[in-house]
């Protein structure tokens, strides 16, 4: 029967057959270890020259790692390795023979991985960072699906961009000018208003000479966004959100973490609610912290937000910034208008802001006024204006960065690993 | 008690209040019917002077088309509603008063529908075609992940671009040239070599100056790959993932698709197995319909997939193209080499090609001449050789187009509806 390593705990003593890639190999005089991959996980299997006969053991032998084959055995339990069983071997047939795979055992730099990130993404590490990113994924549509939010592609190329311009890819559309998407949420605003509560999820892109752990020039980005919802509304549904995702990856992941060495009791503790600090508070904190390159009305820089991180063993949401440093859209605190009803969150452990939210300005005036102080001329959003013009209502809404999140859950330094081919400065390649 | 109009029927004759905004009214001298929605459905609301008072029942009346309030009443059955209820209002509050909003229930033309867009989606038909798309879409994730398919994200901006260079969007990347991704396949296969099955989900780009009803610049795709599956597998995969899409909206989009006017019977009969014919087979049915402009080596034009679809009730694959007019990745047939293993898989009722697959070339030497054959020199797809050269398999794929599957499902005659913010020639707004 053909099946794959996923499903070998349905087949317990049976003899099965599976297509797989030789990973790694050691072997004795009379047992050869293969160490078996198919995509679905890894498998130990074990040829005894006594059972196979000496000219397919000195086959499986010669076996060069990355070569392909269809595997026949019998599946026995092995309460040592991740996945609980192994394959007693009684036959494999040699698909395609690998000549000097380039990724051996030995170490290897980073430049030369990413030029060999197609081959890289089959070791196990790799394998395990994205299976976990699929586990996230899933995990999201569920979350979103089952609470009633609509999946909404905005567009990638728009005819102009409010946030910013410096940072932007262009492209020549046809006889227009047009931009590469930073962030769908406008749209998603004008969504919101015909479909109560969307989400979405898709690339986005920022051309910023960033060389750091936590950048990406092409990265994916969650954003719901809930009509008749206010700001302590909208946090609760990220809190619920976060901690739906991380749980289930514990649940679905166990092979992947372990293989990744997560400690996953820092991950069991990520239950809603998060603690709550304000802006003023973390001001204060960090200044306690030691830090004297900071003052009110400055952003957190990510040193800063590690320092934050580490009083919790949750995410921490910062809220209420100072307007003057936060988008134009984001609502007033109408006690305290120097501030916006926002909230970046904070993953714990150091990997940084992973949500940025807020209540989005719902009145029309005020928002012109925004326009004008931000020379938001011209009719590119004149669209975006009509939402505070026909039927304008309380709404609410976040972006998750997908591969900061990743990074955190999987518990990988650089975000570098947490996408299929990452696109980093001097990066385009594969 | 605060829910939604996809919650009512769990409210009979309870007392709810929704955030809603006015679709349409009319009225007597006694009694308003409001015509409610809030983003999750469409509701009437009842609204009877000598309940509610002179006061409220006059301002109901004065009440303008997508005005936001917030409304209570009581729910009861409505048989004559796709809904199945109404309510009985008690109170509302107005939020927001919309004046003079511009898509009023008479006729307007397509331009200014298209220009906009924000606001259409509003629109009952609107709606419908976005929650069907939603549902396409979820259902496509359980697909797929119930099946054992790891999501893999392609990157969107690529050095360069196999699949011609015309029809391209350009970008400076830094000091490099970027490209627009067409399609995520070559990257879908590396990661089939390292997951086994993948599928992706994705914005795609077509710099091309078609403007017909099947045409969009940006559209969705969704690409599985798979290992160890050769072509015939690859039809079983897509009859079983089609099938699965068709049944989930005829299940859970019954409002939508009554709203939409769909034939639903048409639907009922899209269940696996698909006829499979041959090019050969289907060169001959188009000659035996009194075509007399295609030759034996032509593609095939949007009337002539028309004709063949018109002989079936279910989506029909024309298996087997000649090589000469499809990609260069396709594997040939052992048997009749100037063949290759893919299909095009044709929806009924005119709606044309929603998917196009075939089983990959994994014979290095084959590829390498192929890549001689179609001028693929220097060194940007070295990478994708490589799938060939360490531990290369049998896979195969294919792409499904998001937005033709919405046409088709939802009963849609313009792709430009399937898609929240359509890019088209000329429409790059909002
Ligand atoms: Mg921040
Ligand atoms: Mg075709």
């Amino acid at each position: 029967m053909k099946t794959t390593i996923s499903q070998v705990s349905k087949h317990l003593n049976e003899e099965i057959t599976i297509g797989a890639w030789l990973a790694n190999k050691r072997s004795s005089g009379k047992i050869a270890f293969l160490q078996l991959r198919d995509g679905t996980g890894f498998m130990q299997g074990i040829v005894v020259k006594a059972d196979i006969g000496e000219d397919k053991f000195q086959e499986a032998k010669a076996l060069t790692q990355e070569s392909s084959m269809y595997v026949t055995g019998t599946i026995v339990e092995d309460t040592r390795s991740p996945l609980g069983y192994e394959m007693q071997v009684t036959d494999f047939e040699i698909i395609h023979e690998a000549v000097d795979y380039p990724i051996t055992p030995k170490e290897h730099g980073t430049e030369f991985l990413m030029d060999h990130r197609h081959l890289w993404l089959r070791s196990k590490r790799q394998h395990g960072v994205m299976k976990i990113r699929n586990e996230i994924i899933r995990a999201t549509y569920e979350f979103f699906n089952e609470n009633g939010y609509v999946k909404i592609d905005p567009p990638i190329l728009t005819g102009s961009s409010a946030e910013g311009t410096t940072e932007l890819f262009h492209t020549k559309y046809f006889e227009e000018d047009a931009y590469l998407s930073q962030s769908g949420q406008l749209y998603m605003e004008a969504a919101a208003m015909a479909f109560g509560k969307v989400f979405s999820f898709g690339p986005t892109f920022r051309a910023e000479k960033s060389k750091t752990r936590r950048h990406l020039i092409e990265f994916w980005m969650i954003e719901p966004e809930m009509a008749f919802m206010d700001h302590e509304d909208s946090l609760e549904v990220q809190e619920q959100y976060v901690s739906h995702v991380v749980q289930s990856v514990l649940k679905n992941c166990k092979i992947e973490l372990e293989a990744l060495g997560r400690d996953t009791g820092q991950l069991e503790k990520i239950q809603a609610p998060f603690p709550r600090i304000s802006y003023d508070e973390a001001i204060q904190l960090v200044k306690e912290k030691g830090f004297d390159d900071i003052e009110w009305g400055d952003d957190f820089g990510a040193p800063h937000e590690t320092a934050i991180a580490e009083s919790y063993d949750k995410p921490v949401f910062i809220t209420n910034y100072p307007a003057e440093i936060k988008a134009f859209y984001m609502k007033p605190d109408p006690a305290r208008p120097e501030v916006v009803l926002c909230a970046d969150l904070i993953a714990p452990e150091g990997y940084g802001e992973i949500i940025g939210g807020s209540q989005r300005i719902d009145d029309l005036e005020l928002m012109k006024q925004r326009y004008e102080d931000h020379g938001l001329t011209g009719d590119a959003y004149n669209w975006y204006l009509q939402l505070r013009e026909y039927g304008s209502v309380p709404h609410s809404g976040f972006g998750l960065g997908l591969e900061r999140t990743v990074a955190w859950i999987a518990g990988v330094e650089h975000v570098r690993e947490t996408i299929p081919f990452p696109r980093l400065l001097n990066r385009l390649y594969p």
